[in-house]
């Protein structure tokens, strides 16, 4: 299928999938979505588990794409930046063609998907690229931040793990009982500002809360998916990004 | 229907649920599992939904009961026996009868559970009573561990939210990418370990690591759900439980 149709019928996809759910989502239900009859999207997808596997890859792409492009000069502000791509949930303004419309029926059905995986092997290996995109992402972001004396001399690693659990919990919980991802936002703030930022960086701490203030060069492993340098960290911009 | 044929129906419905998936499960599959005919249990059950709602009652029920009874004196030593409770992928060796056996298929089919939960009030107000338990209890040994000096001066709500959060979002990434719950289990360790133990009870960082080593009065509030009188915390038992 050439690309433009081709994206159209992934768009459709997304939007059938966000008003429908997974397990009710039928083809003709795709169909209605385009331009197209129901036949001809057959001819070019077998079945709906086709068309959500296209889906998912074009998901991945652009989640990439949003990732490598966050705002913020700074480690601290690029990690801000990221919690508002993964925890927004603005449904609307924009144009809808960029395919997030609808944000919180977007992340149930994502939950549907997520629960079919241990049944469907292309699905689990789409949803864990997604997995490491993130977890690479917030890793480089860390580790760039301890580079730059901005945050404590934590283990990226291990930073970046506890990061993506929360966001993976936190829409959980919110899909599951309806708690709000602002909470799940205040969580992570509040984690960065505790225990990740370098005690310079603290405005709200006493003068001997030193977590992480030994200014030894950092043992994290040198950053690799870094595109932009790193400025000095400024406490007031990391503070003003909450 | 009597107590104990109850509990003997609710049983095999989480057996059949392990088995079959909640997409897949039929009425004929759990009746397979127990001693009763299809039309038998439809007499008191008239459908897998309301199977499933009695099934989510008894699981709260339980898990409320297995986390009062956590093991351990210190706020650090319960805390560590939640996180074996809540992260165990034991399948097997006990009683297959307490509910829990063939733990991975139990969360797999808790997510298919929690992702219909936008779509059925009735799966959501029990998943929420099932977060609100555990969270509850997180921030009643979180507050006793401040309380008791054995934890830092941390805010217990935030810090429940945060656990809770971790271990969400394990358990959704282990069902939806593979990734082991015994990773989320270290995440957990080294978050209690770096974040949340008082600085003397630390037994890895230097002497100027003093992250809530102040020794003002806890102002944390007064813990409501402890059942056990807090000893004087242990960083020797604290370390040797991880």
């Amino acid at each position: 299928m050439p690309d433009e149709p081709r994206e159209a019928v992934i768009r459709a996809t997304c939007r059938a999938l966000c008003t429908h759910g997974y397990a009710n989502l039928t083809m003709q239900d795709i169909a209605d979505e385009t331009d197209l009859s129901k036949a001809a999207l057959h001819y070019h997808y077998d079945t709906k588990r086709d068309l959500l596997i296209a889906f998912l890859d074009s998901l991945t792409s652009w989640y990439e794409g949003r990732l490598e492009d966050l705002e913020g000069e700074t480690a601290p502000e690029r990690l801000s930046s990221l919690f508002d791509e993964c925890l927004s949930h603005d449904d609307g303004g924009d144009d809808d063609t960029d395919g997030d419309a609808d944000y919180p029926a977007f992340h149930t059905a994502l939950m549907e998907i997520k629960a079919q995986a241990p049944y469907d092997d292309a699905f689990r290996e789409r949803l864990a690229a997604a997995d490491e995109v993130l977890l690479k992402r917030v890793r480089g972001i860390v580790a760039d931040g301890v580079a730059a004396g901005a945050f404590a001399d934590v283990d990226p690693d291990v930073t970046a793990e506890l990061v993506v659990d929360v966001l993976a919990g936190g829409h959980t919980r919110n899909v599951a009982v309806g708690r709000s991802l602002d909470d799940t936002r205040d969580v992570l703030d509040g984690y960065v500002d505790e225990h990740l930022l370098a005690a310079d960086a603290h405005t709200n701490r006493g003068p001997d809360a030193d977590a992480g203030a030994d200014t030894e060069p950092s043992d994290a492993e040198t950053p690799t998916d870094s595109t932009q340098a790193e400025t000095e960290p400024e406490a007031g911009e990391a503070e003003a990004s909450r």
